[in-house]
Parts: C-alpha cells; sequence; structure tokens
C-alpha cells in the first residue's frame, strides 16, 4: 500500500527563507534544508546533512520544529540555543515555519550593492589626528593625568578642549601604556579616542537600507575605502517592509529596541570584519556616518516610529544628528560620534540626501531627475535653482514581494526576460537554475508582454502564445515550465503580478510628472535623469519607459548610478564641508506632499494604463 | 558529661557584621541573629527568629553558612537568593563570616549627619524651566517634531539650543501627551528634561562620604531642601577605607564596575525614596551635584583608580567635571547632569572644595584652619589672601578601625567618656547598653586618661585606678564591665588603643603646622579654626586640645560646622556662581605634599608626644 492510498491527507506548512524571502509550501517531515532545497535556495551543508558538522545553522523566527537532537545539541553552542538556532538538516518542520538564513549558511552570497559611483570630494574629515607626549606624574608634579595631557597640546587647541567621561576613563592606561606618547583623535575641540602615536584613524560609512546594509571602512586621512561589506539587514525576520518594522515597534513590548539591538548587532560584527581586514584596532574608528530612510534612521538611533505610522507621518527630528555610538552600543572608539545627515520629512530620509550627495547634485545647472525606487520611491526635480522633492507609495513589487514568483536578488533569480517569437529567453543571477523572479526582471516581463502584443493596455494578459496559460480568473505567462526549474514548479508572471507592476509604475511616473508640473515643465525638459540604487542599477530602462515607468526621453539622458546614498555616507564621513551641503539641501528643498496633492490621483490614474 | 569536658576543642569564627563594621567571635552553631545580638547590634526580627517574617534579610559578602533551608526558601525571593540574601535567623555560620545588612534589617537607624549649616547662597541654577506651547503636526505643517519644538521657543533660546539623542527620543511622545504644552528644562542651551507645563524642577545634592551617604533633593526654583535622607555606602561591604576599596578595584575583575554599580544603586534608592516622599517623577529632578574625595569621586564616576593608589598617587581628572548621569545609570531625568567640582589633589578631593564652600571660606580673611577629619583629614589653611592646603593620613582610629572594642557611631556606642575620681561615666547612642566605643568616646577616654594622670606623655598607662588592668604587654583600662554590656565581654581601652590615636592625633597636628610654617605664622595667629564633618561635630574640642591633636588657643575661635560638604554640594546644585568659586579654590590653593615635605617628618614625630 503506498502512501497516496493510505488515504490518509498529507499535511503541508509555509516556509519563508528569509532574508531573501522565498516562500515555499512543503510538507509534513520535511527538514528546515530539504524545504531551502526545494525553494532552490542552497545552504552550506559540508557533512551532507548528517547533522555532524553545524555548517547549516538557521535562526527560526517563528514556527513549530521537532525537538532539539543530540546531533543539535552537540554542535550549536548554548548560545546559539538561546538564540533560536537549529541545524537545517536536523530539524523537522512541524507547522507554518519562518526561519533566518545567516550569510555564513548560504552557499552563495546574496547580491549586495557595494560599488556606487567613487565621486572624489576635498578632505576635510570632522576628526583628525594629534600626535603629543605627555610628561608622567611624579613627585614634584602631582597635576592630574587630565591636567597634564590639557598642558602637553598646543595653545591653538588648548581653547575649549573637551574630554567625555568615557573617554577620560581610558585616559590613565593610555597614558602609562604609551609612555606619555598619544595620538589624539580630535573632533573639533572634542577628544574622541586616545591611541599610540601615529595611528592611523578611520571611518565607518553605512547605507542602512531597509533590505540591505553596505559597509565601508574609510581610512580619513587619504579618503580612500579601506575595506567594504555587506549585508542583510537583520530586522527583515521583524517585517519585510518600513511599514510593518514601525508596527513591529509599536505593538510589541520593546519592539524598538530589538529591532535596534539586532541591527547594532549587525553592524558591530561587519565593523569588526571590516577592522579585521584592514589589521586595526576598533579605537582606531573615530567617526561613523549612518543614512537610511526616515523609519530606518529612526529605528538605528532609538527614536521613536509611531508618529511615522500614523498621519501625517512626521519625523521626530528633521536635523541632522550627531552623537556617540557608544550610547547605541556601537563598538567604535569609546568617544566616537555617528552622523546622520537630515531627513527631509517623514517618507523623504537622510539616505536621498545622501544618494543627492552621491550623485553630486549639489551644483546641478541642468534639469534633473534623480530617484532611488524602492518600497517608496524618493524623487528630487532640480530645476531652475529649485528643489522639489516628493516621495511615492511604489510597494515592494520590484523587490519581488506581492509577486507570484517574485524573489528578492538572490543567485536563481531571474534578471532579465526576452520574448522573442515563441521562444522566451531568460538569464538568471549566477546563472542557477531559475527559483523565482526579481525586479529587474518582472519589469522585462512586462515591458516584453506590451511589446509583443500579449499585453493590453488595461494589463489584461490576452493572444496566442505558447507560455501563456489561462487559469480561472487569472492567466499566467510561464517562463520557466516546472522541468526546468531549481523548485519542481512554473516560474510564471500572472495577471495579478502585472497589476501590482501597474500600481508601482503609476506611483513612480505620478511623482515625476507632478514635480514636473510644480515645475511648470514638462517630460522632454528632463535634461538629467538620474537612477540610484540597486534595483535602479540592473533595471533595464528601455523597459522602464516601455511600461511608461520613466518618461520617454532620449536614454542618453538615463543614467544609472548604483548606490548613490552610499558613496554620499562616504563623502559625508570625510568633509565637514559636505554636511553644510546636506542641510542645504534639507533647508532648501521644496518637499511635495502628494496625499494632499490637488492633481495627484488624476495623474496617478492615468499613469495606471500602458499608453 | 557537658561540652568544655567532652575534650572536642570548639570550632570559633570571626563574624564581622557591615556596614557599621563591628566583629565579633562566635562559637559554631551560632546563627546570624546569634552573633549580630552578641554583637550588640539589633536586627529587626519580628517573629523572634523562628524564620517565617523575613524581615532579619542580610546579605553574605563572605564566608560559609548552612545550605538555605526551607523557610529561607520560602521567604527570600529568588532575586534575593541570586545576590546573597539569607535570613539572620535560619543562617548558621560554619566559618569565618562578613555579613551586609541592609538599613531595612536594623532596628535602630544608623547616626548619619545630614545637617550641617545651611548658608543662604544666591539662587542661579544651571537648570531653569521654559514653557512653551508647540503646535501639532498636520497635513499643512510636516515638519519633524524637534522643528516644531525649536519654532515653539523665544528667539533668544533658539541659538545654540541642542537636545541631546535620548531626551528626542522622548520628544514625540512627551508632546503628544500634553498636547504640546510642555515645560523645558534648559541646561544653557540644551534640553535635559521635557515636563508637562509649570511642573517645578528639582535638584540632587549628594556627599558620597568613605562610610556614609547623605542626599538632599532640593527645589531648583525655591533652593529649598524638600527631602533629604541618609544611606550607608554600600561599597564598605568590599572594604572599610579608601586603600582597600582601590585596592578591590584593582585585584577583582569588574572591581571598579562592582562598586560603582552597588553606589549608584543605592543612590537610586535614595533618589526614588526622596521623589516618592516630596510626591515628584525623578523626570523633575534635572540636575545632580556629588562631592566625595578623590577616590569616591572617580569610583562613582567610573573614572580609573589604580594611579590613586600608586606613588605619586595622581587624579585621573582634577577639573570639575559634567557628564549625563544616565550614562553611569543614575535613573534622574534623562539628559540631567552630574556636576562634580574639582579635586585638588589625589588625597584632597572635591568634598574638600564642597567643605571650603560650605564653610562660606571663599572670601574669608581671617587667618583660618578647615578641617574634616577622616582616614584621610584634609587641612586648609587661609591666611593673607593665600590658601594653602594638605592631606594627612590620620588612619581609621576614629572610626573605630584597629581599636580593641572600637565601633562605628551606631546604637550602644559610647560616645562621651568623663573619669570622674574612680568612677568612670560614659554616655552612648541612644542610651544602650555599651557595645564598643567610637571616635569620640575615644577621644574622650585618651583624654580624661592624660588629665587623671593614668597616661604618660609616651602613651603608656599606669598608676593606680580600678578600671585600669594590667595584662602582659597590654594594660587596658575597663570602661564598662562585661556584665554591664550588650555584649557579655568588657568594653575597654587597651595601650594599643592609645598608640593608635596618637598616631592619628599627630598626622592630623603635623598637618596643621607644616601649614602655618609654609604661611610663616605660629598657633596663635589662627584666628578661625573649623572641624567640619561627622566626627567633627561629635568631638570634644577640649579632649581633642587635651591631647595636642589641636593646638591650645581660645576655644571660641574653634567652629563644628557639621557637614559643610553636603551644605556646599547644596550650593553648588543651585548656584552657578558657586560652581566658578569652586573652580577658584582648586586653581588658587597651594597645595603642601606632606611626604615630600623637609619638615614633616620632625613635626610628626615631635607630635607624637602627649606633651
Amino acid at each position: 500500500m503506498n502512501e497516496i492510498n493510505s488515504g490518509k491527507p498529507e499535511k503541508t506548512f509555509e516556509v519563508i527563507l528569509q532574508p531573501i524571502g522565498r516562500r515555499i509550501t512543503v510538507p509534513q517531515g520535511f527538514t528546515i534544508l530539504d524545504a531551502a532545497r526545494l525553494a532552490g535556495v542552497e545552504l552550506v551543508a559540508i557533512c551532507g546533512g548528517e547533522g555532524v558538522c553545524g555548517t547549516c545553522r538557521v535562526r527560526v523566527v517563528e514556527g513549530k520544529l521537532s525537538e532539539l537532537n543530540l546531533s543539535e545539541e552537540g554542535e550549536l553552542s548554548d548560545d546559539d540555543i538561546k538564540k533560536g538556532f537549529r541545524l537545517a538538516c536536523q530539524a523537522e518542520i512541524l507547522g507554518d515555519l519562518q526561519i533566518d538564513i545567516p550569510p555564513e549558511s548560504f552557499t552563495t552570497p546574496q547580491r549586495l550593492q557595494l560599488e556606487g559611483q567613487e565621486i572624489p570630494t576635498e578632505l576635510d574629515p570632522p576628526v583628525t589626528g594629534l600626535d603629543v607626549s605627555v610628561s608622567p606624574a611624579n613627585l614634584a608634579d602631582l597635576r592630574s593625568d587630565l591636567s597634564r595631557l590639557r598642558s602637553a597640546i598646543p595653545a591653538a587647541n588648548q581653547a575649549d578642549f573637551h574630554v567625555n567621561l568615557k573617554v577620560t576613563a581610558s585616559l590613565p592606561g593610555c597614558l602609562r601604556s604609551t609612555n606619555g606618547n598619544v595620538r589624539l583623535a580630535l573632533r573639533k575641540h572634542e577628544l574622541v579616542s586616545i591611541l599610540p602615536i601615529g595611528s592611523p584613524l578611520f571611518g565607518l560609512a553605512v547605507d542602512i537600507g531597509t533590505t540591505k546594509l553596505a559597509a565601508y571602512l574609510i581610512n580619513l586621512e587619504t579618503g580612500e575605502t579601506a575595506a567594504k561589506a555587506g549585508a542583510m539587514n537583520p530586522q527583515i525576520a521583524y517585517g519585510e517592509d518600513v511599514i510593518s518594522r514601525i508596527l513591529y515597534a509599536n505593538e510589541h513590548v520593546d519592539g524598538a529596541k530589538t529591532l535596534q539591538s539586532r541591527l547594532v548587532e549587525t553592524l558591530n560584527n561587519l565593523l569588526a570584519d571590516l577592522s579585521r581586514e584592514v589589521n586595526i584596532h576598533p579605537d582606531q574608528v573615530v567617526e561613523a556616518v549612518m543614512v537610511g530612510n526616515t523609519a530606518m534612521h529612526h529605528l538605528f538611533a532609538g527614536l521613536p516610529v509611531r508618529q511615522l505610522g500614523e498621519s501625517p507621518y512626521v519625523a521626530a527630528v528633521g536635523e541632522a544628528m550627531d552623537f556617540i555610538g557608544r550610547d547605541i552600543g556601537l563598538q567604535m572608539a569609546e568617544g566616537a560620534y555617528v552622523y546622520m545627515p537630515p531627513n527631509i520629512a517623514g517618507y523623504v530620509g537622510a539616505d536621498h540626501v545622501a544618494m543627492l550627495l552621491g550623485a553630486d547634485l549639489s551644483q546641478v545647472n541642468q534639469t534633473t531627475i534623480a530617484l532611488d525606487i524602492g518600497t517608496n520611491t524618493e524623487i528630487s526635480l532640480f530645476h531652475n535653482g529649485k528643489h522639489y522633492c516628493c516621495s511615492c507609495a511604489s510597494g515592494p513589487a520590484f523587490e519581488g514581494a506581492h509577486i507570484h514568483s517574485g524573489m528578492r536578488a538572490a543567485p536563481g533569480a531571474i534578471e532579465r526576460v526576452k520574448i522573442d517569437g515563441a521562444e522566451v529567453r531568460i538569464q538568471t543571477i549566477g546563472d542557477a537554475a531559475a527559483v523565482g523572479i526579481c525586479g529587474s526582471g518582472i519589469l522585462d516581463v512586462v515591458a516584453e508582454l506590451l511589446k509583443s502584443g500579449l499585453l493590453d493596455r488595461r494589463g489584461v494578459l490576452k493572444g496566442d502564445h505558447p507560455a501563456l496559460r489561462m487559469e480561472e480568473k487569472n492567466t499566467q505567462f510561464v517562463l520557466v515550465p516546472a522541468e526546468r526549474t531549481g523548485i519542481g514548479k512554473d516560474v510564471c508572471v500572472s495577471r495579478q503580478d502585472v497589476n501590482e507592476i501597474q500600481l508601482a509604475k503609476a506611483a513612480i511616473r505620478a511623482g515625476v510628472e507632478v514635480l514636473l508640473a510644480e515645475a511648470g515643465i514638462v517630460d522632454d525638459d528632463i535634461e538629467s535623469f538620474i537612477v540610484a540604487g540597486a534595483f535602479g542599477t540592473y533595471l533595464d530602462i528601455g523597459s522602464a519607459v516601455q511600461i511608461g515607468m520613466f518618461p520617454d526621453i532620449p536614454r542618453q539622458r538615463y543614467q544609472q548610478v548604483g548606490n548613490a546614498a552610499g558613496g554620499g555616507a562616504r563623502k559625508l564621513l570625510v568633509s565637514q564641508h559636505q554636511r553644510l551641503v546636506a542641510d542645504a539641501f534639507a533647508r532648501n528643498v521644496k518637499y511635495v506632499e502628494l496625499a494632499t496633492h490637488p492633481d495627484f490621483m488624476k495623474i496617478y490614474v492615468k499613469a495606471l494604463s500602458f499608453a
């Protein structure tokens, strides 16, 4: 008697694999490793799933699993167990499940965008080194350590010289271990770190994306990027987008604190890795710049986010902020500051300001649009010496959410699509077997379907194509049939998926059009159209124009600049002047609130159509 | 067969009862309560020692006791047990033991000095209140909370207005719960607390003594002391004097942190009690002043003390300090600062500066000596517009340490002694049965013995008196015979005790004489002799002169001013001007180092004699 004939219905559970956002349905009895393999997500499992190598560690966010077995108890530390780690090859799935895969358990690194344009900026770092020699205390000189330090520094630095308590506490030990030969890291008049004489000074710049973190370790004296690293934002386990994070913070005791500490922990790990790579001590990291959207900014800094989730959606703080990193647990030099550029509005954050700096738009004299597409898309228009800005709710479709086969940009994601008559050609990230489709892929599909006449202006799939499959109420276009995927089922695009893209592209296009209307100009007046960010790097401009997301202007006016926010963060790290520029951006911008704009709805509805 | 004849020698253990410093030897099988009773220390034990009321909780510092029994498991919380609490009536002593008795377990409160002279000072508090009305955010005003707050304050306050991160974090909640009607507690340009409109502002002043804490809650707007409270310094369980605390900090992992956190915990309890008494919220406590000797100062602030314990004994910080109380765990308003006045030297601390302020010596034009007797005695001489200062190692004899029947000023301590022919009259604290002798008592005894001719100038007990008992190598003078004490054995003063007092008084007198010599004057030039501090309040000036500790000048030149350091702390809390005066004291003093002073040893040796 085989199983199917046993008459016992097989139970199935839904498994969500974070941080890549892959969903899969599995039968009872599957291990997490089985589920990951079925979903096309490759985990490290050196021992082949025997439970003896401990390489397939994953963290359970929520859900029911088999009891911890002996293999797991042997391979996992007490700390791991306390934090909810399991061995993917041993833990059997007994209910709906969400897990978080740590970076080291992936065979293939996620695609994290670290590059972006490197634009030189003048070196004018907020923290500089001063080498001094402090005389020792003796019976003829009984002054305090701080007094002797004070008199060792040049007269020009003595006025307003001050030291916070924690840095002062490191003074007696440091003076005695170096025989008084020390380098002072000075932030204007404030001592932020005491180091052995001659130690080079570094800074940390981080773009805190809702999904991904990009961290750069910069030599403050040369401006060079000494090392860089990326990681997923660990908060993703508590909510995929900004709104769900705000909800998590509001609805859980210490929710905001949990989000903050998970993020800070990951940043500390990144900083430790970068420091090890460059062979420096964390005390040499004497300044940091963090940029993120307003919610990421607030959650990182420990500012409340409740008011960001309720109309009229205002920030707690708009202006640029400076605070001591240790105060929120960041393990850099004892007195080192974190600088965060200004937020323009509740949904136009410091990362947008950093992006404008990274794209070098402070002196722009062409009529320029600059945008970074995400769940919220922030758009700036520079025209005639004026700067207009808005934020539009473009939704998470381009991050793979709410899309049937959608996933983030990870190995196996379809990122390019070409429909050539009956043939559908695809390209996947890492050339792996297709497991889903990411933002640039879905954009391409819709554009290709339009070009091929398989999609009408309302977003209805129709016509005759071997890949087109009519299903009740939801026609699907099969990109890769089940037998050729890595997951044993079709990767396809549905009518509903197309509608999600319609909503997203209409929001973005309407934002652009409202800003143009504010400035009294039209599409063709745009001389430069800058597309920043990860998705912005990989999307095909032709496809974006084809579906009407971007205006139909000459292609050479478009520029894809990569992670400009990260570049802006790096500029802000090494240049006080750039911080003044950031302030000026925030002070002089005309923020346009779309929610209350009289013409927005009309323009948006028009943009919904694939004209 | 009785026990003595069993031939089995009875084991005995030494028990030290902190914070009062009482030592007692007990046989095996005694409970802690038995030991305390034998030592004349009355613990609360409502149930009479049945283990059912939980009132006799004591904390074990170190030593061996019987296993936790069921009564204790029933009466003590898990947290208590984790912290080492036991029921005194249940725990049997199985080895040498040190315990710490929490204040609530004493039947009689310890004598804590809270009064001191209250000298009016101009009201010029560093933190003032500003009532403002902040407009709410709406779709027409999408500025951040901080921006709207900024524009609600008068133009005069806007320049340099700043808010630290933690205070900013409280802004959104506070603005919404008060409908924007708030009182800002401003420390110059810095916002330290946001309160409901009209909330009165308070400050906390604490004299952190090595043994005792005196805390005052002051209304910053009226200067009135709204409430005051005392407590033992909990660090006493880790070392009775400054040197042993420094050793503890040096020799234990996180030793300094333990000392700091125990102290901060006690201060938080005091602050909570005071706030409850006055019915205010801790957010209304917007400034604190802490004074202590250099070691207490450093341990409180988290500064290292190692260099205070090694020649040449220098402070980490001499200058006045300001830091945010929350940074070291002090639970007052989120952004409230702690101010600590300057330390003059490694062994002349901020408490001495506060004492000088409390005794109103900034404009003194008489030739004045001002001192505060402790394990270290700090002495200032003002003469002819100059200020000289030194510290002498007077030892802990006046605190009851190293004295055979010595104890701190607590119920049952002999505080006054009169030898009237064959009769010895005593007075005890609380009129309890004598259990030991405290500083003012031992001083009286020595003076009385000298007057009666029972002590020669070298410190040898001799002559004929019913209370004088010759024992091998150590003659004793019995103050109270065993049958009339609360401990079942004699309370007496030995030749060795007299020698301890000789060392102490010689150190103090030599300090005074060296300062006079520095100024080129003699005893009789002293126009005012100010004796501050707890012991200084209770000591008999006549006795101090009799034994040669103080110079023989007209008695009316002496002034016992009580806890002037606490008074100084209160002045510093309400007056920015007084902080400038404190700086001036520290800047203009001539510190005289006795250890290297050419004449010190000669003067000291001369002062050893009871001339």
